[in-house]
């Protein structure tokens, strides 16, 4: 089953998907800060949430919207202010935005998702919520995709929105998404319903899925996407990933374990997977994108823990930004990630290159070599353990001066 | 029983102690690079390395040679060039260090521990060493403790050798401590003995001590010192922390769990403590020390991993390097450390500050008298999570230009 891109695809690119994208005034600078979705149809929907303790407001409302299991209309979005950490007013604060989202989109309250990202601690004024969702209404279109994601960005610096499409029993489905980044960026997410980044991420699809399978095919992506990707290690209180279908392609229902739900879900990963990494190539600073893959581990569990290790290192990743082959650092953090392997048998490839043998220099290439490689705006990291079969692929990305600028300069 | 700093102490205050520093040649930039510790009489020996998995070479070394249980005479330690990640030769290199050191001094080989520090990957010349042995033997006084301090010295911008004196039974006895960083810092060290930082540090002591309470005061000494200590959250492959014990103070012999015993195991913390503040403090980069102290955790050990996880934050790092006083990247750290607590019954003080009252801003005092706060060169955070009794403190810093130019730019 052939899976395309969308030449110009967007959020709104699925049918009776419409969007928009306005300055509600969140934002001192004026930028779009409020981003609309709405369907022109009932959609099921399927989320996953942070992990972190301190869950905001609208991650907290989200989670038990959907597990209630109704069906849903629209998703209200604010950039600017992260309604984190703002207690019983947060809550409600919360519920009234939905509420009023509702009233001036014609659904009921219970129909509206609501997401915030930005600064933690600050409450949620209402009068911008309502400023927003008038103007926003006013504007919802079928080409107000790019707009919705340029309004949900904070630090970024692109606007990241794509759609892809194929053949469902005879039916076109299509799937659009959009992603904002672009700092506090280590998603570790949980499915929500039947139980929970600040990485805000939306799907909207026309495919007919029946809710079990919806919500499998969503679980099975975030692995192979949104929880494989670091910029800073910090995992926010906002992290919010919803995936809305309507079934307006009007394809025969998608159920759970066949051969048309492989498909949908083979979809919905790929989708996931380029929104995951070009929210990393946008991460805050970021001047080259890291991808660690680690083999030969005892365990995936294993795999995974030490590629996050090497993609979280201050010194891999200042390395990084030098294009400094600095293998020696990469063993490092390896060796203090806390699982088991035996230093002798290790093997490091950089950029393909035989680099590390039996856990000492390769001797295959120079310094000099190896650091022409590294100068490419996309490095490839091949560590194999030799311990056995687990295997973990984690997308990251350098630290730069920029970063430092960026987050010891923050004030909305 | 009061632990008084000596003023100009070193590490060869102590009785019987001889230190040089000298240049052999393992930096290019012709600065000392080879530091030899010698003790005119036999020494009992404790010491706590790396729990890095890629142990370098001397490492290994050291750790063998402790676990044979004999006296120990000399110290010989390189800057420039790690030893690690160099297999057998490796092992060789740093067995036959010892034997060109102890020949040149006039002590057996296996009364000289070698300690190396610098890139890895790199072999060790032997030329360099039996050069820096000969220059070291020559040079050695009980005024060369500042010259080997200083030797030892990789990104270090300061000198880190004291020296603390103690009454035992009637007899003075002192404690001399010399360390380094300044990067790679995240020491989690195993006592070795019966069993296991590029931090480095020594201590050297005229107290006549038992072997058991001598390793039992060096266990005791570590978790109020280098494994409560980060500057970028990478365990080195180096790490190592001895401490000599000549008897040259001629005071009773020092037995566990006596009076004199926690005496000298305070003493030794003290004196271990102030070497691993001023390491965070002269940490790559650093403009300003922060002190997390978490409290009302389940268990000390959630504590730690929450004020590990604080101390670690690329955004609470950057937020102290920019005198931001934004807490809720310090709570959002702490609620994705991976422990439990009610995030609705947390408080934060700001160097003493109520900031944070039940999970929300506790209006005490506005961003801009927060962020005047935060300015001082040192910031205390008090983090209570009203879950338990558990507390643990971190030293840590912040997170600087200076750090990233220091890491990409990184060559011998």
């Amino acid at each position: 089953m052939s899976i395309q891109f969308l030449e110009s695809g967007d959020i709104a690119s699925p049918l009776g998907f419409l969007a928009a994208g306005v300055t509600a005034g969140f934002k001192r600078s004026g930028a779009p800060d409020m981003a609309l979705l709405k369907s022109e149809a009932p959609c099921r929907v399927a989320g996953a949430f942070t992990s972190n303790l301190f869950a905001a407001a609208p991650v907290v409302y989200d989670r038990d919207l959907l597990a209630r299991g109704g069906a849903v209309r629209a998703v209200a979005i604010n950039s600017g202010i992260a309604n984190a950490c703002t207690g019983e007013r947060g809550m409600r604060d919360a519920r009234r935005s939905a509420e009023v989202v509702g009233a001036i989109l014609g659904v009921a309250p219970d129909e509206v998702l609501v997401s915030s990202t930005g600064r933690i601690g600050d409450y949620l004024p209402m009068e911008l919520i309502e400023k927003g969702a008038k103007l926003g209404a006013a504007r919802l279109s079928r080409q107000g995709g790019l707009d919705a994601a340029r309004a949900i960005m904070t630090t970024d610096t692109k606007v990241k929105t794509f759609a892809v499409r194929l053949d469902i029993g005879g039916k076109a489905v299509t799937l659009g998404g959009m992603t904002k980044g672009a700092g506090m960026i280590c998603p570790r997410l949980r499915p929500a319903t039947p139980q929970q980044a600040t990485m805000l991420a939306y799907v909207t699809t026309d495919a007919c899925i029946a809710d079990d399978a919806l919500r499998a095919a969503l679980a099975a992506s975030i692995d192979l996407s949104f929880n494989r990707i670091t910029v800073d290690g910090d995992t926010s209180t906002n992290d919010t990933f919803l995936v809305l279908a309507n079934g307006l392609a009007r394809n025969p229902e998608i159920q759970a374990d066949t051969p048309e739900f492989q498909s949908f879900a083979e979809a919905l990963a790929t989708l996931a997977g380029r929104l995951a990494k070009e929210m990393v190539k946008d991460g805050e600073g970021v001047s080259r994108f890291v991808e660690v893959n680690v083999t030969g581990a005892k365990t995936d569990a294993d795999a995974r823990r030490c590629a996050e290790a090497i993609a979280k290192s201050e010194l891999c990743k200042t390395a990084w930004f030098g294009a400094d082959p600095n293998w020696g650092r990469i063993l490092c953090a390896a060796g203090y990630s806390g699982i088991s392997f035996d230093p002798d048998r290790v093997s490091l490839d950089l950029q393909h290159t035989p680099t590390v043998r039996n856990g000492q220099d390769a001797g295959v290439k120079t310094e000099a070599e190896l650091e022409e490689l590294c100068r490419a705006p996309e490095v490839i990291i091949d560590l194999d353990l030799g311990a056995g079969d687990g295997h973990f692929t984690e997308w990251t990305c350098d630290l730069t001066y920029e970063y430092v600028k960026i987050n010891a300069d923050y004030h909305t």
